[in-house]
């Protein structure tokens, strides 16, 4: 990409947008500008009408997007061709809601048939729990399921989950206990009964460290209450992994597919045991058909219509060419304040990279750090800098209708949820157009990008889509970039060093002496420390 | 700052830093460095050995700081100097712990004074709902508190309720109604019983238009469970505003002080109703005496071993000398999850502006994007970014002891709290030395500063200390950029046009014809969505 010919025309384009008649309040201007800067699908709005960009530099991104390939590269990768080649893996999310009708079919049919299979079991699974034929040792029914997994485990889940929470009563509530600080565990306790609560375990490899530690507290913990480790836990992980064998029983075992990765698998067993448990296969079903629905549009539709395309693109614009080195995701939603997390582990993990899809050295790293929390919270946060410190653009989420429908009053003349819409508009407005002033504290440059993306609710359907949207701009923008979004070795450094860190605390708990070398005089310090429980 | 000679000075060692001989591989093989780049006072050690300087730039820096008078004008703020120029105000968190053994006391006596009288109030209040001596409309006792408040109203509380809580068990539960969205009213609701729950209602100027709106549903739910505002509803507000109104009689109210700004607010009454509801108010007072302890070491501590001004320095050095854009603080703590925001919110607030403390526009706007998640989450989420994408400095925090006390085991021979450490100790390393590879997607180019941060326990004083930690060095660091950390007016624009549009939705909803001008197209264009529901 760094070295075609579009590219160095929009390092051109850019050049032009920098100067002051290419300001975003003029360009706002234009009458035709958000029809012309606008896309739409049912159910899926995307206005990048605030973005620092004219029907030439879309063009020229429209021409990159072709010469990248990135369309071609998402059939092959919903055909389950290996996409991920330092790891030898298709990446086939897709199939995960490719057997409802999203038009993208793995070529190997076994896959959708495997997949079925799951989707069955975890339809029959969650309808026993909900009916109560499955209970807990005591024969209780489950009220609280702790879902024991970290990073792509938990995170695209708990979005999900706190995304349909306000429409829908929780059959079993979901917590979560991902982090291998014991604290973690602790404060998960003070929230469930031992009696009703159903333990899921998810890790494809079944040896994540910080999994494998919590299932370790866990056990403990059924053991002292005199549970049945085979009524209440239940296992999501690879066929034939540690956590998939008979001499360990357990209450349920799902299969993870060595082709859908941690970031990419809400979608997949690791969503839909614990969102079935939480509303119902039913409703994990109708996230599915979002899901599918935005990839038959990313499958289908040409470059300038395609939605997650573009909004790669207008990232690689934004980045790479206006570098700008940060992006907001602000959900004006409370119910969607996960999104931004997720997402965050999404797009940096499969986007922080340092060499192409052949092993070479990239021109710069490629990817860019996203943060955000909710709206209106965030203006009363971090906003000022949004406004006059260093320029990032902005992803705004609106939601037409709140998930909550019980009584209401207005204040000011309006109601909350018009409150926050008015807030929405004022920002996207607000960013882009800026306000000269005598006094220079209260001026506003302006000139700062922002999308805005519309969902009509908080049904499964619409989280479906924003799911997939995320996951498919994703892709898209890895494939455009010519690296590969599906590994993550930028991981592994850290783990070998916390292994050797491990054995001397493990010498040192056990009081044999070392066998290996001593840790190196800063490691001993912190050592000493965390032993002491003090610093000297 | 800028035209200094010690800026330029750093300018030059930059270039120096960023030869290969430079690269933190080599400088953490000092043995000295730990000893020569960390501080240390009783309960916080700061180890900086792993940010790229040595000691000439840190010689330098510490210049700057005498350059700038970080240290005199921290000595006026805490006497109650104007240092918030803009809105003629002083900035007197300090005094808020300034009863205590600060060594840091306003000139005004009647400030202290006026304080002491609200921390008596907390105080007895706090008992008499613990005791049951005051109780809610049916007489029963109180056993949730929802703070109705938003931005610097809450995130301060917020983190130090949930850094808190797992050492010991609330009396009184802590909810939070920040957004205006009305699916958090929701969500609240789900939380709390009508006649067990206390409303804490947080404004200064009781004005602020989310928490009035939510105020308003707040007012009504009473209303419709025939509960007296006066038995449930409690205001933390300036004297004489609104929500200080005898003919609207609540059921206690706490004074705000202009000299403190909500983002310095937590040590106020804005968190010590709250906290001494949860935790009583003798942990509310431990908090303070960990404040006034970071407050009296950076009033006293000369610049070469004052850890906030340092901090401050590092600061500068990272963002505007090696031009690092954004900054991470990941505590290995799932009880300071919470921190990470409240920071984003202390610091991108205060030192995101374009404008000096003259008014006169900066070369540059100030500050950078903060943003983080606990560990080991975060190594499982972006820390591929971290590691092998652009890089950005981190702040690590660990911390000695857990909160969680009950019956552990082991797993590969550690406790949970000790995989933690492994993992956080290893991560710094990881970052600061890289490793090369024949691979180099399984290369790493290091070279990545952090900071690390360790305190002790999750004392209500260790929390104290890292509270105070972060403000004072955003004060400091405002202070040597010569800007006001004191004032937002960056969040002004997009209120003024809010309410241009709220007011357009008023008239909507009350049918009555616009007589003011109507909405430009694209404005016009969302609220025939937000009214219809859909997008045409």
């Amino acid at each position: 990409m760094y070295d075609s010919d579009s590219f160095n025309s929009l390092k051109t384009h850019a050049s032009r947008m920098n100067t002051p008649e290419f300001h975003l309040k003029h360009l706002i201007k234009d009458p035709c500008r958000l029809t012309d800067f606008s896309l739409n699908i049912p159910g899926f709005f995307y206005d990048f009408s605030r973005q620092r960009l004219d029907n030439s530099v879309r063009q020229t991104l429209n021409t990159l997007a072709g010469e990248t390939r990135a369309k071609e590269m998402f059939v092959q990768m919903a055909a389950g061709n290996p996409v991920n080649p330092t790891e030898k893996r298709a990446a086939l999310h897709t199939a995960a809601r490719g057997f409802l009708d999203s038009g993208l079919k793995p070529e190997n049919t076994q896959i959708l048939s495997d997949i079925r299979t799951v989707a069955r079991n975890i339809r029959i699974f969650s309808q026993d729990v909900h009916k109560g034929r499955i209970t807990g040792t005591r024969k209780k029914k489950f009220t609280d399921a702790v879902i024991v997994g970290i990073g792509g485990s938990y995170l695209g889940c708990e979005f999900v989950y706190k995304a349909l929470k306000p429409g829908r009563h929780p059959k079993i509530n979901l917590h979560f206990l991902s982090n291998v600080d014991i604290d973690n565990f602790g404060q998960i306790l003070t929230r469930i009964e031992p009696d009703t609560c159903l333990w899921i375990i998810v890790s494809k490899s079944y040896t994540t460290t910080e999994t494998m530690a919590n299932l370790t507290q866990v056990q403990a913990f059924l053991n002292r209450h005199h549970l049945n480790p085979e009524d209440h836990l239940v296992t999501i992980t690879a066929k034939g992994s540690p956590g998939d064998d008979p001499s360990n029983p357990v209450r349920a075992s799902f299969y993870m597919f060595d082709f859908i990765g941690g970031r990419y698998s809400v979608s997949s067993a690791v969503g839909g045991v614990p969102l079935s448990l939480a509303f119902g296969y039913d409703t994990f079903e109708q996230f599915l058909i979002g899901c599918a629905q935005m990839d038959r549009h990313a499958f289908q539709a040409p470059v300038q219509e395609n939605i997650p395309l573009t909004a790669a693109l207008i990232s690689i614009w934004n980045i790479q060419i206006l570098k700008y080195s940060a992006q907001a995701i602000i959900p004006y939603s409370s119910a969607l304040s996960k999104l931004p997390p997720h997402v965050q582990q999404v797009y940096m993990e499969s986007l922080g990279k340092s060499v192409d899809i052949h092993g070479t050295p990239l021109p710069c790293p490629a990817g860019s750090i996203v943060f955000g929390e909710p709206g209106t919270n965030a203006q009363h946060s971090f906003f000022q800098l949004a406004h006059q410190g260093p320029a990032f653009p902005v992803e705004f989420i609106g939601v037409l209708k709140p998930g909550y429908t019980g009584d209401q009053v207005t204040s000011k003349g309006v109601f909350n949820h018009q409150e926050l819409w008015a807030n929405l508009i004022a920002q996207t407005q607000a960013l882009a157009k800026g306000r000269d002033h005598e006094d220079p504290a209260r001026s506003f440059s302006g000139n700062r990008p922002s999308s805005l993306v519309v969902i009509p609710d908080l049904t499964p359907e619409s989280v479906g889509l924003l799911l997939s949207f995320y996951e498919a701009r994703t892709v898209f923008e890895g494939f455009m970039l010519n690296i590969n979004p599906f590994d993550q070795f930028g991981v592994e450094l850290g783990k070998i060093l916390a292994s050797g860190i491990r054995r001397q605390m493990a010498e040192k708990n056990a009081g044999t002496p070392s066998g290996g070398t001593p840790p190196d005089p800063v490691t001993a310090f912190y050592l000493k420390a965390l032993f002491n429980g003090r610093i000297d």
